[in-house]
């Protein structure tokens, strides 16, 4: 959205329109609702340096009529709407540029059904991630996928959320069977039913998946499980480049090896790892592991990666398929993002993304360590390697001018960067507020049609403005 | 779409302005173009009964530049367009209901570029699965995807095919990465860059596949190929009931079991098949399964399996690695086809699918064979059964009018099943004109939404008129 646009796009919003609109939610949801500031301020909040921008009133949802309720409420008024999960999100998604009303769906919360013979569980979007996995426990199944927060399962639907096992199990697009939404017009729609396949008609649940609260919210969500793996192994192995790393997963991708996580940190989140973790590792690329299966399987996947590690001269390479041991390979992994915060102390910590096709994976890696060091910029990087994704953890002095107009030019060439090589600004991060800019540059014409949609679901942009390109 | 409907949308096409466009793109066009009867027979030939409905002209076209001048042409003169890849659809998706030009993509047959490193193939819409496979053969690679027809990727694409080995490698949805099409106004655009995800904007990749041509023309398509196995074992083994083999599927499945192929045959397809094939298989319900791995893992899995199916009171378990022991236990299902179609001669096959959840595959078939035995029809059942989808091949004497009258409600009754049990009218056949009636049922008011992505699409509806709703 151009700032042109984006005055347009204020001023189709009316402040006494959204006022009164505010004033109706309050009188009709008495105790749900509040405009005390310190909740407001919560519900705008980012893990970001985005800016916050406060809604005018925050519901606490109960149920989908609430949300069908105060939807038709607020598309009589031309009121903006913002769904809020747990507010995980980095790139300013939960914002309220242009005021308006956030709804919050923590309350509902309920695991509505698990259907063990088909492998499904419907729920609630307010239900976490580790809530949901703790409910599974002893069913032998559980939701693989991981973005770190322990984020809503409605959040993760609207972001399209992945993270490290996405290599083995897909990320929300590939696990959402079938999605209840309310529209913007407050109707209660389904996208599917429950069966593992189907022609009929458009994929409604995937235009859902990744939407960004832009279409219409999320109250009900099937996702898919896995039986839980008999045996788990890891394992750790460093290299002495980036590529030597880069390739071997390439070559571990191609051997059909089925990797649950395959992660890359680059020479400086290892060293931080090191500080933060009391850890030895060598300080150079390191490669971590994990495999999924039957004691067999994974004794077997265990070594045949090994082979191809050493053939691209990994150092050291451990593996094992006890928890404990397991644990401790792998605490390099689990601690780098508060590792990478706590680097550089007095620093902020500004995280972001790319994904690139994975042949390109360590030339747009090492082109962005380069990038960093030219410009006198730390940031750490792990990748979820396997799927050519890759996270820049950029530390900054906001006290520092100099330092953080340095941050903006570098995100611009990173995306750029990205984008050449038939790659995307975002693998998981989502769009929000901080990569609309770039949506034109990675996808030209398709973003036409995309408002195109946006505007038959929505033709009073009530539905998270501001966002995505609108 | 109601008599009602099509009456209207009938009024919608103007037969002058049409012939007017045909002719324009007659001149424009010159020896690409035909209006030939046979050829225009040939264009609208389904392989169902399906009465055809033909399309005023045949444009062949050689690249995508032809597809957007023709169909900007048929945009200004409001003509209907229909693309066509192989013709193998079952449900009338190429018939030319309203008249109009029918956009034949055989000629545009090239592999355009295999990403060996990445895993993914360049194709555009005319190149078959098995001109594909063929040209990757060096390569070590291979696409999964196996409708049963040598189909083009374009069609596949256009219909979310499946086939066979879903159940390991997913549909079509799961496996395009990338779309070009031409959209309804002419302009050419790029759902996503070749990155392995992405959370960049709405999903128009998945929204085109499916789609079946009316909301745009697909005219190049990115997919993910996969590793050649190692090993591939085949196994067949008889149960006394349609339970007993769709409760072993159940448990294969929540075990984890990655199984490639898990096909049930009923036992009057496993008869005809005896028939056909000249086989001596127990004319009960037959499963055959197929495993994709190293050898130890194929091994394994196909042990693991054989204990599964004892439980389950499965008889005479077979397996081999072997490939051409293989392809003698898999004869059956290779066959069953044309031995449902040769069962009894002097009928013709009408073949149709559905889907439910797996925990109600038993039941949904059970009570099919019963309908289908009440009502004195004919049809072999061959199922995806790891998928819950199953294929009924209904046989009619076509000369027999009351048997044909039993067809229709036969085929709705069968469709409210699968719906009634949380599945879908189609799993993998696509909707075209055959169960457009059926939408409503299954998914509501969600029809309503995808009608208003469409006009959006496409204002004039000139994309495939009277397939999937309007």
């Amino acid at each position: 959205m151009s700032d042109n646009e984006s005055q347009w796009l204020g001023k189709t919003y009316n402040k006494k329109n959204i006022q009164e609109c505010i004033s109706k939610i309050k009188d009709k949801f008495g105790q749900q609702f509040s405009d005390s500031k310190s909740i407001r301020e919560q519900h705008s909040h980012t893990m970001t340096i985005h800016e916050s921008e406060l809604p005018d009133g925050v519901l606490f949802a109960s149920n989908k009529n609430d949300v069908s309720d105060a939807v038709k409420i607020c598309n009589d008024f031309r009121c903006p709407i913002i769904p809020f999960g747990v507010g995980s999100s980095f790139e300013g998604h939960v914002n309220a540029p242009f005021g308006g009303l956030s709804i919050d769906l923590n309350n509902m919360n309920e695991i509505l059904n698990v259907y063990q013979d088909d492998l499904l569980v419907t729920v609630q979007p307010g239900v976490t991630r580790e809530q949901l996995n703790t409910h599974l426990r002893d069913t032998g199944l559980f939701f693989p996928i991981d973005p770190g927060a322990n984020a809503s399962i409605g959040g993760m639907s609207s972001t399209r959320a992945s993270g490290t096992n996405a290599v083995r199990y897909g990320t929300m697009k590939d696990n959402v069977v079938s999605i209840e939404a309310v529209m913007p017009n407050g109707e209660i729609i389904k996208t599917s039913n429950k069966a593992k396949k189907s022609s009929a008609g458009y994929d409604l649940t995937r235009l859902l998946v990744g939407s960004e609260g832009t279409l219409g919210i999320i109250t009900e969500i099937t996702l898919k499980l896995y039986g839980i793996p008999e045996v788990i192994a890891g394992g750790r192995v460093s290299f002495t480049s980036i590529k030597d790393a880069a390739d071997t997963v390439i070559t571990t991708i191609q051997s059909g090896i089925p990797v649950a996580r395959i992660e890359l940190l680059d020479a400086i989140q290892v060293k931080a790892c090191n500080l933060y973790s009391k850890l030895s590792l060598p300080e150079e690329p390191l490669l971590l592991l994990e495999f999924h299966g039957s004691k067999k399987s994974v004794d077997e996947q265990s070594e045949l990666f090994g082979e191809i590690a050493l053939e691209f001269g990994g150092n050291n390479y451990e593996w094992t398929s006890n928890n404990e041991e397991r644990n401790k390979l792998w605490k390099a992994r689990h601690d780098a993002y508060w590792a990478a915060r706590s680097y550089m102390p007095g620093t902020e910590m500004y995280s972001t993304d790319v994904c690139v096709p994975i042949s390109r994976l360590s030339e747009c890696i090492v082109e962005t360590v380069k990038d960093l060091n030219d410009n006198d910029l730390i940031g750490p990087i792990a990748s979820h390697a396997g799927d050519g994704n890759f996270h820049v953890a950029v530390m900054l002095d906001t006290n520092n001018e100099n330092e953080v107009s340095k941050l903006g030019p570098f995100l611009d060439r990173l995306s750029d960067r990205a984008i050449k090589m038939d790659g995307t600004c975002t693998g998981e991060h989502g769009i929000g507020q901080g990569k609309r800019k770039y949506m034109y540059n990675e996808l030209g014409n398709s973003v036409d049609v995309m408002e195109a949609i946006k505007k038959s679901f929505d033709p009073n942009l009530i539905m998270n403005p501001g966002k995505l390109f609108i």
